[in-house]
């Protein structure tokens, strides 16, 4: 098999077959085939798309390009969680004890956080002595536990992805939905759970900017899902504002503990107890997402939701007292974004926010960079709120002085209207 | 600038400026910007296409990439010609000399062959003491005395289509009009000349398969020219079977004084004259066509043109003597092709023949290899030509020992048909 032959392939829109796709997938990530020839194929692929078959193919390859994690272990059906990245995205960790209290089985892996959107990871270890890097055996010993486990990836999941992940970004050939899903899927399904629930952030600030891409990425991630025999879900979900009232990471954990306290922002709340019953039907729990809405709500009212939370984070070594305590975040430096106009606020560009919240020290801009804990945005007032003049709108925190720029910055992300906008949280769920 | 960008926009099919386009063939030719990156950009131009600006632009910036020839201090309209690679093309070589022997003023920089296609530099080499390597000013001083002079190109001549054409072969990237365009363009613009004859091959054996691809092509190099004040001409002939008799290289040197004896082949005498006229119309030595294919023929006839090549090889060194020796060319191995059938002739692929030539020795594989000069194919029959059972088709030289399966593969060339088929040399001639 030649390299230049399946480029050439592909370049004439003739349909790749699994040996090919492997020959390619596996000689660069061997480095047997150079990067050249590489970005030449992930270019006419994001030109030319791949069929369903071949989307199903490269998922899969990749998929065994590394480690397979093993769960067969733990009995019952392991429910696992994806977002394509947003900003203040704490979804996981209010919906994973949600489950779990329920009796779902959660077993996540999850990443770190680049650029403007945050990661689970992160946001966890903000908290003392948890532990997100257990092996594979004290990760399943917590789930056989306690129901749920989340950790950070190994290195050794996937080396395709990463080697593949890197030179798309440096070739223009990110925006591809064949490359996007098999990308994500690859990884979750190298994880071994058995049912996933897709959250696809849709909007500025998100991967997918419009509706229509985002159903299409969708729908193609179900198919490789079934060609696998594993039970995908979708949601796709607003992301032109960010999600609940904090960004950053410790103030994210504490605004985790107040939303299992009943006292979350309500289109967040509606966001994760919709994400639930989705995962409780697919663990059988539930017969149907209404009922699956039931039981998670009955679950977060009643406190087990929370206790299951705390049963968590102490499980992998974190230190419950600690979040607890009032002082466990405290930013010494903070600035206040005030209304110049009377009127209902439209946060209209989540990107705006999440970009801010980097440069306060809230995420890293390279993969090396050392995050701010103490750092984020508190959004004191949320779109359709109405606004006077020298109201606070958002409160900006960091442990470093803040920089007033950052003020004028944030501008472009919102706005005051004359009247209130439709605001719907969850976009469409397809299965 | 960022090269990202630059790949984002083409792929998006936004028209690039002739300041992107010149930061990236430049920041490649500098290594500056990485392979994959341009191949990446390359495919995007393969799928995408560019626009008629686009393609000018990169002419002229691959152009001025290297050294540009000045040949101001030759007189009178300096006329170049260019084919773009067939089987047995020793076309430039008889055409040359008819041209200068009617007061044209032949500059030609040519190119060495490579795989199936020979290169009218190699056929020169093969004359005892040729010199193809003149500096400017000996190539200059050669043209100003005799009215004709044919040298190889320096490697210090478009440096830019060099990287990027090497990049192209192992990126199936070759393929694309733009590229191809750009590319042939960039290097005969390079040389200094002020009128261009461009010979596009069409057909089996050629670069372009079919009519409408060499008419693409031609046009858009009549456009690049026409931007960039240059005249140039078109025409497109049939590469189905080779031309003339003789493929190799001493052998084709001796057809090339055959046919200035006014001994050729039919057809190929056909395609000198009407090249030939119309370099003189393009050197304003003819007022149309019609008035230089009479002049051409006259030069023919007279011997004046056969006088000026034997001037030519002298200029530059080459043996005279030697050429008109008999045994010149004296191959030790020979094997005949013989008809297994009564009919007519038909060669219909003439890459199968450029490729045994090549096999029998008289090409070279990778760049390096060294050229066999006794090694050929001469055809004793040619297409439309009646054969019978037992007849020599063609016969196959080397000075190693012959393959015999070289036979096997000639014959997926040619066929015996029952009655002759239209067989056209020129296609169509655009200006």
């Amino acid at each position: 098999m030649i390299a230049l032959d399946i480029i050439n392939k592909k370049k004439n829109k003739i349909e790749l077959s699994n040996e090919e796709i492997n020959f390619f997938v596996n000689g660069f990530t061997k480095k047997e085939i150079p990067d050249y020839q590489m970005s030449s194929l992930l270019m006419a692929i994001l030109l030319n798309g791949m069929s369903e078959l071949e989307i199903s193919n490269l998922t899969e390859i990749m998929m065994h390009s590394g480690d397979v994690v093993d769960l067969s272990s733990i009995k019952g059906i392991k429910l696992d969680k994806h977002s394509t990245g947003g900003v203040g995205d704490k979804t996981s960790l209010v919906l994973g004890p949600i489950v779990a209290s329920c009796g779902g089985i959660v077993s996540k892996m999850s990443g770190r956080g680049l650029g403007h959107t945050g990661g689970t990871i992160d946001k966890l270890e903000s908290i003392p002595n948890f532990n997100c890097f257990l092996s594979i055996d004290e990760f399943k010993n917590v789930i056989n536990k306690i129901g749920i486990s989340i950790i950070g990836q190994t290195d050794s999941l996937v080396p395709a992805d990463k080697a593949i992940y890197s030179l798309r970004d440096a070739t223009g050939t990110v925006d591809s939905l064949p490359l996007i899903a098999s990308s994500i899927m690859s990884k979750k399904l190298a994880t071994g759970s058995d049912a996933i629930l897709l959250d696809i952030k849709c909007g500025n600030g998100a991967f997918m900017k419009d509706l229509e891409s985002a159903q299409k990425l969708g729908n193609i991630m179900i198919k490789i899902g079934r060609s696998l025999k594993k039970d995908i879900r979708v949601e796709i979900t607003n992301m032109n504002q960010p999600l609940g009232i904090m960004i950053g990471n410790k103030n994210e954990i504490i605004e985790v503990i107040r939303t299992l306290s009943n006292k979350g922002e309500s289109n967040f709340v509606k966001l994760c107890l919709s994400s639930a019953s989705t995962m409780l039907v697919q663990a059988g729990i539930a017969k149907n997402e209404l009922e699956g809405e039931k039981i998670a709500k009955e679950s977060l009212l009643s406190g087990k939701a929370l206790a299951k939370f705390y049963e968590f984070i102490e499980a992998q070594g974190g230190d419950v007292e600690a979040i607890k305590d009032p002082l466990f975040w405290n930013p010494s430096n903070k600035i206040e974004v005030l209304a110049t106009e009377n009127g209902f606020l439209e946060i209209y560009d989540s990107l705006v926010f999440g970009n801010v919240a980097l440069k306060l020290g809230a995420g890293r801009k390279t993969k090396t960079d050392k995050i701010d804990f103490e750092a984020g945005i508190e959004l004191n007032k949320i779109t359709n709120d109405h606004v006077k003049i020298g109201d606070i709108l958002f409160t900006l925190y960091s442990t470093k002085v803040i920089d007033l720029s950052l003020i004028k910055e944030l501008n472009l992300g919102y706005k005051i209207n004359n009247k209130v906008i439709s605001n719907k949280i969850i976009l469409d769920k397809i299965k």
